[in-house]
């Protein structure tokens, strides 16, 4: 047995609350090392013979670790646990003192009470929604009349600059689109008041920007939408503010005598815009001051903004912008604020790495998963690496977290950040089709952005931002009936939404990639060729099944 | 190389901020597997290829692991980095995606923002503070006329319902003692109206027990204290409260109709103490009702409670009993309460297992050190582990923690809740003085149980909860030289209070446990002959010195 590969701790993703007497524990093993794992457990004021045991289930793998979980009841809630770990020579307790060939020596890990409080609690409709991101001035103009002057001609390539007055009423048009595609939740990049096409750099956090609209075309916007079934969330960008921001423009023109002097982290006063000596987004990025959040007059600013867009508007949810450079006490907050304006509200965090420290429960119910696309990106488009590989990338980011995080996650194969996924994949179209297939039978909440359903292309920022396809002469019929089918399917099935996950097929000779995802209702086997030939994979365990895309029975 | 072995989270005890601009990251590896480990860092906004390196140093082992460490400034205060790893046969990059045999590869870890709001703030005061835990009832009757009836006299042996009379007055009395010992910081155990002896059960938080004194008593033992340079800390029980707290009265009485229905955790309505129908203190203790804190009502009286005791009284600090059965989200708006109240005040919880997620910076500053007590225990007191075995419990549960953390523990021998450590160590006192030298002088702070230092005896609870001795003639005077001789050496040296520590000798041979704590201005050099026979040590490094006991130069 290889002791400096077994991994465990009492807390974090290791071990947690479910449901407030039920508990998660992992084990991590060296890949292969371990025949079996058990775990011994009691509630914690309980002498120490009195226990009971349960054998952990083999979760997956990465590339050199095995997982092993188990889901414990505990009547009491205080419980106490060590495990007993095989490798088919040898049998170790394995404890908070560490490896002992007793019971006892081995020491006790606790989970000394499962708080309700402090239970990790995403809304329950994450479990059936399909997200939309949407670049509002790309995706319809459906008033010209709030039309920015010099607007580009819908179909022209963008520039970083270039604004071509799509707006919220272009969305109200085309709900019946995405009503038709599926999808049940739109995420909206930043629409306040802002000088810029992108509208990152806020200029007033409780408008409107004209050019979008008004209140009440948000409001309409919220009210159809929400009569389709689909629900609405917007960006918060809550890290830096715009230059034209009246606390920032105030600190600009009275230096030192401004009552904003507080609201920015200022190397120097007076501040100077040339010399940029404050801290910006990023480096040196003059029209984005960084905000200081950790004034308490701007996180209750803050705060107001979060709440007011939730209780005055309805929308259904916050996407946090840059969210791992701001404090995680401002975070706790936030997310106190918003579920008390709307128990059911999402807050979707924009981290593009190991994102624990804000998934713990108190913060985010997810994130917008690049780790996931990085790893979808290798296999499918770009075939950097083999199915193994790719199922080890999986396990290791699935393995990372709580499973109420992985089922709020954003699962994106591209974003207003990114190269668009038919462009990263070469336009080899059969790639991208295997990779919405797995989007949309993976753990977490399939993110779609705007255009790429009907084969959209486009290099990084600024051209992943191109104005949507509708004439549909131009629309790739065959992505869009695919997304069609894959969102209906997984909307349909519950074992897609919140079942186990179970990697079957991973093989780097053929690149066949098959998984079985299972509730006590239904069993749904998924197999991917990712190769450029024809092959077979045999239903697990023999079993019969009926194709959900084709119908066809086998 | 051993990869498997290789672990580095970017969070936790692992990266984090000492300072607004100084992140420690921590690695570890196998036990020997390592010749070298570097950290390649930039501003995670750069380009790739512009970074700084630095080697991190080695921090000490634990059975199967070695530590290496690193301390670096940014700027930015946006770091992203990642490792080169040398086994003297292999580099190998090691970053967030893994193991790679180039730079780009590996991936970046990312500490995004090292924001000040999360800065885990300890009280300076930690590192010049020995703290010393008195049971009020046990110390010293400093006012008979509010004795309660029965007292047993002084010097019985208690039971577990015995009063012997102590009270606030006796620690007024008594403080030239503890300034004359040296100590500064004084916790007693609970002071609040309650019917027992420990009062662990309390009937009114904002009352002092009669027996103890009243609000005057405990106002005058601060001013006296402080006055003397002495700090006073209280015991928080919030876990639970007692059987004749009113709002637990209220619902015994009233049933589903006391408006305090909802403060507590009951299983069925009407509560029956008989069948204990409701949630308490460990398994069945009919008299300690467990608190719903979760309960804003309940949370928004105990912070009342906190906040009282700090603004009111002065108290410098709260220990929290049962402290990881009561939720995080509780204790996070327990310490804002707490701080805002008293900027330097103290929070120590009574956590007795791996204390991380109490640890974070958000709640507590330390935790009462049970896991030092353990390893000490074994050590010296039964030398059930060597020398090796001694250091490694001690390195693995110093890096489970920041060092903001280690620095604000409650470094106890023993407490009201175990045997007595002279006790422990079957009254070998030659035993005792190694351990009290070394507890002397280590990371965090030393905690005398009351009459510990005069060579008091006892076993667990009741009998570890003796009355003081008093009388000199029964007092252990070398026990008692030593720990003021020591107290004043922790006192005067601050390589002792802050400095590092490098584990030079540590012997399963002879038993010799020799360690360095050093700063920029000294260098302090500690060896403990942990065995029967007489043995020399060798200054580190050739080095002369001065003893700090004896005065004697080497």
């Amino acid at each position: 047995m290889i002791q400096e590969a077994i991994f465990h701790v009492p807390y974090g993703a290791y071990a947690y609350s479910l449901s407030p007497h039920h508990a998660r524990i992992t084990l991590r093993a060296k890949r292969g090392d371990l025949k079996a794992c058990y775990l011994v457990h009691s509630d914690r004021y309980e002498v120490p013979d009195i226990y009971e045991t349960v054998r952990l289930s083999f979760s997956g793998s990465d590339e050199l670790f095995d997982y092993f979980q188990a889901t414990i009841e505990s009547k009491t809630r205080r419980i106490r646990y060590r495990f007993l770990l095989d490798d088919g020579v040898k049998r170790l307790w394995y404890g908070e003192q560490g490896f002992a060939s007793d019971l006892e020596s081995s020491g006790c890990f606790q989970l000394a009470y499962l708080c309700t409080r402090d239970l990790y609690s995403v809304p329950e409709w994450v479990n059936d929604t399909v997200v939309y991101q949407i670049f509002p001035d790309r995706f319809w103009n459906g008033d010209p009349a709030n039309d920015p002057e010099d607007v580009c001609e819908w179909g022209e390539l963008p520039t970083a600059a270039t604004f071509f007055g799509g707006d919220l009423q272009g969305i109200i048009d085309r709900l019946p689109y995405l009503e038709k595609l599926g999808v049940n939740l739109i995420y909206m990049t930043p629409i306040f008041l802002s000088p810029s096409t992108h509208k990152y750099d806020t200029t007033d956090y409780f408008s409107m920007d004209p050019m979008f609209g008004d209140m009440d075309t948000i409001k309409s916007l919220v009210k159809e939408a929400h009569a389709r079934g689909i629900r609405v969330m917007l960006d918060a960008v809550f890290n830096h503010c715009g230059a034209d921001f009246a606390p920032f423009r105030d600190v600009v023109e009275k230096g030192a005598k401004s009552r904003y002097v507080d609201w920015f982290h200022l190397r120097e006063v007076p501040v100077d815009m040339k010399k940029i000596n404050y801290e910006t987004f990023a480096n040196g990025v003059a029209t984005m001051p960084k905000l200081r959040t950790e004034n308490p007059e701007v996180k209750k600013y803050l705060l107001q903004v979060a709440e007011f867009w939730v209780k005055e508007v309805g929308i259904d949810g916050w996407r946090l912008d840059v969210a791992n450079e701001v404090d995680h006490a401002f975070w706790r907050e936030f997310r106190e604020v918003v579920r008390a304006a709307n128990p059911e509200a999402l807050i979707i965090g924009e981290v593009w790495h190991d994102s624990s420290p804000w998934l713990q429960g108190d913060q985010f119910d997810g994130v917008m998963n690049y780790l996931f696309r990085e790893a979808v990106v290798e296999f499918f488009a770009k075939r950097t690496i083999d199915a193994e590989a790719f199922d080890s990338r999986l396990t290791k980011t699935r393995m990372m977290y709580k499973e109420q995080a992985n089922r709020a996650m954003f699962n994106l194969l591209g974003s207003h950040d990114t190269a668009r996924f038919l462009t990263v994949c070469g336009e080899q179209e059969e790639r991208m089709r295997l990779a919405v297939t797995f989007q949309m039978t993976y753990v977490g909440m399939p993110e779609i952005y705007y255009g790429d359903e009907v084969g959209m292309t486009g290099e990084t920022d600024p051209d992943c931002r191109r104005t949507m396809i509708w004439d549909e002469e131009k629309q790739n019929k065959d992505m869009l009936k695919l997304h069609q089918d894959l969102i209906a399917i997984r909307k349909q099935h519950s074992a897609l939404q919140t079942g186990s996950y179970r990697t079957v097929i991973k093989d780097p000779l053929t690149n066949l990639y098959g998984f079985v995802r299972e509730n006590g209702q239904e069993s749904i086997f998924v197999v991917l060729n990712n190769s450029p030939r024809s092959q077979k994979a045999a239903i697990p365990g023999g079993a019969s099944g009926t194709d959900l895309l084709t119908g066809k029975k086998h």
